[in-house]
């Protein structure tokens, strides 16, 4: 009964990076299409400490409805406008292909199995949608042979997750908010290469999670209709900070990079506290990530590191291989033996240190308490490249689980 | 050697108010006459809690050099400029009564003495300066026996500390930013006497103090200088809340009173953290009020009560008389008999108190603990007249100590 052609398994598998923004995406115009205020720009994180891995399969043989297993958890896709966007948006693009060339299977015809696993924890507070979609475009784009290119597919991915569109490229990524109605200009552009400034290095704080107040998209939302500071963010401050650090990064320039990073990080975490009823991402612990990072800097005269924080308590801090030391040293002082994830690929320079890259007399005593008490894990990482086809290391198992291979 | 009239010693005592913003001060548009960039818009706290009491004294038998003794501590006169202008406009003021008429002693030519104390810690965190300032300016106002009214001398007030010239008035008051140069229309208005609208009350949270991390002067000047949605708020936000918020008081409206409150503290904490470097007041002891006050007004469908935070992280919740219960009776039920400051003359409505006036099990379970651990005191308070003039009831001893009568 079972045809030949009924039994074939098409399947692609693909990993995708986290991104960090550095100008941050808070609000949208659209919030179907996910079509942002404000443009907004991010580092690619780099694959060897944090990745989802996604199979896309399709086969005749699959029950007809799309399936879509997350860290082992099989989702309901039909209550998800979001997916069901993204693979509605990749099944017309196939189709058109199928379209134009008979000879193609008609893959876009059958029931889709989608496998995706992080290897981090969802509860980090990292922007595991971003990768998640961007992994999940990107197989499906795969397993369909979709010629569109990152930035093309980067639209799609978008209405997945707006933030997703930047971890379709590795590297310097912006997201350009674009003017048109549909969306059609709303996409990730890579303003550099990895390979441009490979030396930027992000340590994340994982601040020990209380439950997280407000969704991010609830919470744009709350923002866009209530802050009366919010506008002027949007059309005034961000733009400007765009073109000057998409500058610095053509630069290189650490300094400049650092200052906009850590302001548009308050200028947005400001705009949530004016918000109805306010909205409070950072805590105590967050702040004495901030007055370390300016006690660093001010230590040795220069802006060394920078932090920014999303949705969320965890602060990420940029720095330059050169100062892996100097920064990271300093926090691995901080936190002592107690605290977990200094190691990975990431970990050579701070190997052999004895000290400290700042003396902690120079930094604030009260920060050093807090964050000793508040910060359970790091993560030790740096820019790396965009997603990355995966030929032969991993199958999808009848059950929806990945297999090593 | 010593004629009589050299020996005299003439007198005056007052006692001046605290006041608490609800549309916040901050910002100057020029630092030396303290002329601000925005209006704001306080409530005089009652003087049966609060107050400074200030004797300004005058002699041809003092020494030559004006002298100002603030809580039994002498001060530096000539390095306060803040000080010296005060004393200045007011001595001109008198020597212009002396020119028109010669009868009058001299009062002008003689040394001050003046003896200023407050019945609260400056530790609490509260605005000392405001009282201090306009008790300093009635008191030599009473001395010389000056004809100008509260407004015409809160001008002088607000050279001293920009929210002085608030507390030259009672009830709900007003400071006119003005636009002239000169500073001459930057003065105080009564919007409604305390009579108006005396169930008004005030309940301070004291949250332990850490050393305060930026004075509100310098961090004025940075916001002005750094932050790009200031002048949003300055030119549009607060003007806007200005008009809304006097509309509220004259309609006796709580819940309008209380969300333009709540939304002016926070619109003032965004721009503080959108200064460069980021200035923070409030911590999380701060954050966990916020949540306690959402969480009542939440538990009862109304608004019952409104938080606002000035430059530091106590918490002054208003709520009005009849919901004395509900709200200072939440609050008392989470801070437990550890906490002090339950008492004096607004403590009557909470005397017989069984239950909390929200159950517990309605509020944010974090922020009980964290209140619980982070707040040592609170003061009970009210709405309040202006400054008192006091007659006979101290007076000072050569040594510059006040001596109760």
């Amino acid at each position: 009964m079972t045809a030949p052609s009924d039994t074939k398994v098409f399947r692609a598998t693909t990993t995708a990076p986290v991104n960090i923004a550095v100008i941050k995406y808070w609000g949208k115009r659209d919030a179907t299409l996910n079509l942002p205020t404000n443009s907004s720009l991010s580092v690619t994180l780099s694959q060897r400490s944090l990745r989802t891995l996604t199979t896309a399969s399709c086969s005749a043989k699959y029950p007809t409805a799309d399936e879509l297993t997350l860290n082992g958890k099989p989702q309901d896709i039909q209550s998800s406008k979001r997916t069901l966007a993204c693979l509605s948006a990749l099944r017309s693009l196939r189709q058109e292909l199928e379209a134009a060339d008979s000879s193609l299977p008609k893959l876009s015809a059958l029931p889709l199995r989608i496998v995706s696993e992080n290897n981090f924890p969802t509860a980090a507070g990292l922007a595991s949608s971003a990768a998640g979609f961007a992994a999940l475009v990107r197989a499906v784009a795969d397993l369909y042979q979709l010629p569109q290119s990152p930035r093309d597919l980067s639209r799609i991915a978008r209405q997945g997750s707006g933030s997703a569109c930047r971890s379709l490229m590795g590297g310097y990524v912006a997201w350009r908010a674009g003017t048109l109605a549909d969306g059609s200009d709303s996409l990730a552009e890579e303003v550099a290469p990895e390979s441009h400034w490979p030396e930027m290095r992000a340590l994340v704080l994982v601040v020990s999670a209380e439950k997280k107040d407000v969704p991010s998209t609830e919470g744009m939302q709350t923002t866009v209709a209530t802050s009366g500071l919010f506008a002027t963010r949007a059309e005034s401050v961000v733009p400007e900070r765009m073109t000057a650090i998409e500058t610095a990064i053509q630069n290189r320039d650490f300094p400049a990079f650092a200052e906009i990073t850590m302001r548009d990080s308050n200028g947005f975490h400001a705009t949530c506290l004016d918000s109805w009823p306010p909205i409070f991402y950072m805590n105590d612990v967050s702040r004495a990530a901030v007055r370390l990072v300016h006690d660093i800097n001010r230590a040795v005269s220069r802006t060394a590191c920078a932090y920014t924080f999303d949705a969320g308590p965890n602060a990420v801090i940029y720095y330059l291989e050169k100062d892996s030391e100097l920064v990271a040293g300093t926090v691995k002082a901080i936190l002592g033996a107690g605290s977990e994830g200094w190691d990975g690929p990431f970990y050579e320079p701070l190997k052999n240190l004895t000290a400290p890259g700042v003396a902690l007399d120079k930094v604030d005593p009260r920060a050093v308490e807090v964050l000793k008490e508040g910060v359970s894990r790091v993560i030790l990482t740096g820019v790396g490249e965009g997603p990355v086809s995966v030929k032969d290391h991993h199958l999808v198992s009848e059950t929806g689980g990945i297999l090593s291979s």
